[in-house]
Formats: C-alpha cells, structure tokens, sequence
C-alpha cells in the first residue's frame, strides 16, 4: 500500500534499494521533461521494467511519497529521492590525475552537473600543471592539501595509475576528504581508514566481465 | 579442499563469482610482477581480505587449479582466469561518440590491453570526422555498419548522448556487434534484442551513490 507517512530513518535501508535510487531519479527527471505531473507505481513499473510491488516497496522505505488513486507526484518525488541522494546539495569536487580518463571527467563534470561542482585539478607532471583543462587550470600536487581545506572540497577523483592511488588517498584523507571516486584499478577501500567512503570505477574490469560474457554465449 | 579436478562447465556459476573473476586475475598479475611463483589460498586471501574458504570455493567452480600442500602456481592460475575471461583472444572494438568520455576511452584502450583491441572510432558530428585520436582516424557513423562486418567487431563501445544511444544499439546490433558497453545513462539491457549483451558504466549514478553514502555517514 502506498503511504503518504514520513517516518523516514525509522528502518534499515538496504543497499540493493539504495542503488536503485539514481535509477529511479533518473526516470524521474525524464517524466517531468516529457511533462508528466503525476504517474501511478504501475505505470513507472512498466516504464522500468520492475514490479510495481518493487517500486512500492522501494519508495515505502522513505515514506512512500505516493497517495492511493492518485499516484505520485513526479515532481516532489523527484525532489525527494534528490534530496535523500543529497543532490540538493552542492559537493565541491576535485580531480587528481589529468591523464585520458581525468581530462574526460572534467569535461563531463563542466559546467555543474547535480550538484557536483568541479572546483580544482591536480597533476604531479610539471608539464601538465599550468594547463587548462575545461576551463579550469590544472594545479600541483604539492597545492592539494592547502586546497581541499581551503574549498571544503567532499570528493576526490582518482585518476591516477594504480601505483600512486594509495598515496594519493592518503594525501586527500589526511587533509579532510571523506569521500573518494576512484578509477584507479586498486581496491582502494581496503586501505583507507574507517569512514572513507569510495565508490570504485574499474573500466577494465568491466570490460572483462563484458568479454566473459560474451565468450559463455559464443560456446552455448 | 583443494582440487586438480577440470571438471569444469559442470556447474552453474554464480554471477558474484563471475564478477570477483577480474579482481583474482588482477592480484594474480601483481604476484606475478612481484616474482611470486606459487601461493597459498590463506596468503592469496590475505592479500585480497576474502576468507581462504572462498577463495576455494571460487576457484573450484573452474576445477581448482591448485594443489595441497603446494598452493597455487600463481602464473598457470593467472592464465587459466585469463582464458575462462576470454582474455587469451582478440576482442575488436569501436568506439561510437568520439566526445569527452569516448575520447578518454580510445586512449584508454591504446595500445591494445589484455587482448581488447580498439580498431575504430565513429561520431555523427562532421566535425569530428577525420580527425586523429589516439592515433585512430574518426569516422563517419555512416561507415559503421560495413566496418563491423569487415573487421569482426565483437564489442561496441557506446559513448554518446543518452538520446542517441538505442538508434545506435540498434544499428551496431542489425549488423552484428553482440556486446555493449555502454557508457550512456539509458537503460539499454532493456531495449536490445535477447542475446545481445549490455555492460552499464553509468557514471553520474556512481557519483550520486557516493554523495548518498557521504550524506548518510555525516548524519550520523
């Protein structure tokens, strides 16, 4: 049954729902740029392929959102799961390492995106330093500490080689960073200390279980 | 226990063993590097901080590899990883959306890593045309389905807008490409054919799932 209850942080949020979230925030946005103002949970479950049980469910666990014969409002609920995703906030963002994948991370974070505001990159290579990379000049390494204090920077972006990665991330926490984006093929979470959060992106890895998959189908 | 059975394809295989394969088959080369030549489950799963029992339990899902007393020869184990990935053959990809992130992946990809071979960049913008990246020429998009099928692309690589993406899933797929991976945010599992095979890096939701856990972990 949807609720229109708002006892939120009551109840265990469980990770599976957790991921799902952008997901549902995403779609979200594409109703309201199409002009929906409301959609009851059977019609977004189509819309996303899942249950419309799934998505009542999902959506109970902050309060539901919904009204009974009326459907949810996209808009506010858009707004909501923005809100739970902390996206009503702006998070200053750096990026260490303007090699391929950091120089395309600035582009895709100019100008801001969600929330996300790209605020400073860093390199250790002099011959890299001094340039500009979607508008912002790429800094040393050595002005990070000084930086990330002086800009409350929240998330650091790791796109650096896997040999420099720990000490990079040892760098960025020491100085107040909680929170690291990495890219670097290294489990980084395994190293840091307790209360650093990082969501790894290991595109090489990715692109292994693509090639495993794709071999299993060729021999069935 | 440890065991030299090859009995392998007997079994159905989990998808969480399948997705920790690329994480083995990276220690592994590290070891390797490191001029290891055999190693120890309890070693192998303090390295990796996974228990010794699942690192046997996963490995005997493809016939063990190891044997007691002697643990894992860490070069056969990397080879034999590297083949069930499907890492010991060629895989040819093309990159369709030569922007930032497209950019990034075809200097990524070059030179060839791990047996994926990069052999053609596509853009739609006359712009991009003709010009060099990562020592590749960028075509047009109107060359791809020829391309494919001259040059046996197994994995297409889509890095472009969000409403552009399944015109161009499925246009790669009406000539033949079997595998996606796909950096745009669009939901393409469920707009391609059965037995087609889509492999999401969906980086903005990544980034909402750290500012999630970083929002989650201050309120506490």
């Amino acid at each position: 049954m949807e609720s229109n209850n708002r006892n939120k942080e009551s109840k265990h949020i469980s990770n599976a729902v957790i991921r799902r979230l952008p997901r549902y925030y995403r779609y979200l946005g594409e109703l309201i740029n199409e002009g929906y103002e409301r959609i009851s949970s059977k019609d977004l479950s189509i819309r996303m392929h899942v249950t419309a049980s799934q998505i009542r469910q999902d959506l109970n666990n902050f309060g539901g959102f919904g009204q009974q014969g009326y459907g949810y409002n996209v808009r506010y609920l858009h707004g909501e799961i923005g809100k739970i995703l902390g996206l009503d906030e702006t998070h200053n963002i750096v990026i260490v390492g303007i090699g391929n994948i950091g120089h395309a991370l600035a582009g895709y974070l100019m100008p801001d995106r969600n929330g996300f505001h790209l605020c400073g990159l860093f390199d250790s290579d002099p011959d890299k330093v001094g340039k500009v990379v979607a508008g912002l000049t790429v800094h040393s390494i050595e002005e990070l500490p000084a930086f990330i204090r002086d800009n409350h920077v929240e998330i650091a972006t790791l796109a650096v080689p896997g040999s420099a990665a720990r000490e990079v991330a040892d760098l960025v926490v020491r100085n107040g960073v909680k929170s690291i984006w990495n890219f670097a093929l290294i489990d980084l979470n395994l190293c840091v200390p307790k209360g650093v959060i990082v969501e790894n992106v290991h595109l090489l890895e990715s692109l292994m279980r693509l090639s495993y998959d794709s071999k299993k189908k060729n021999e069935k």
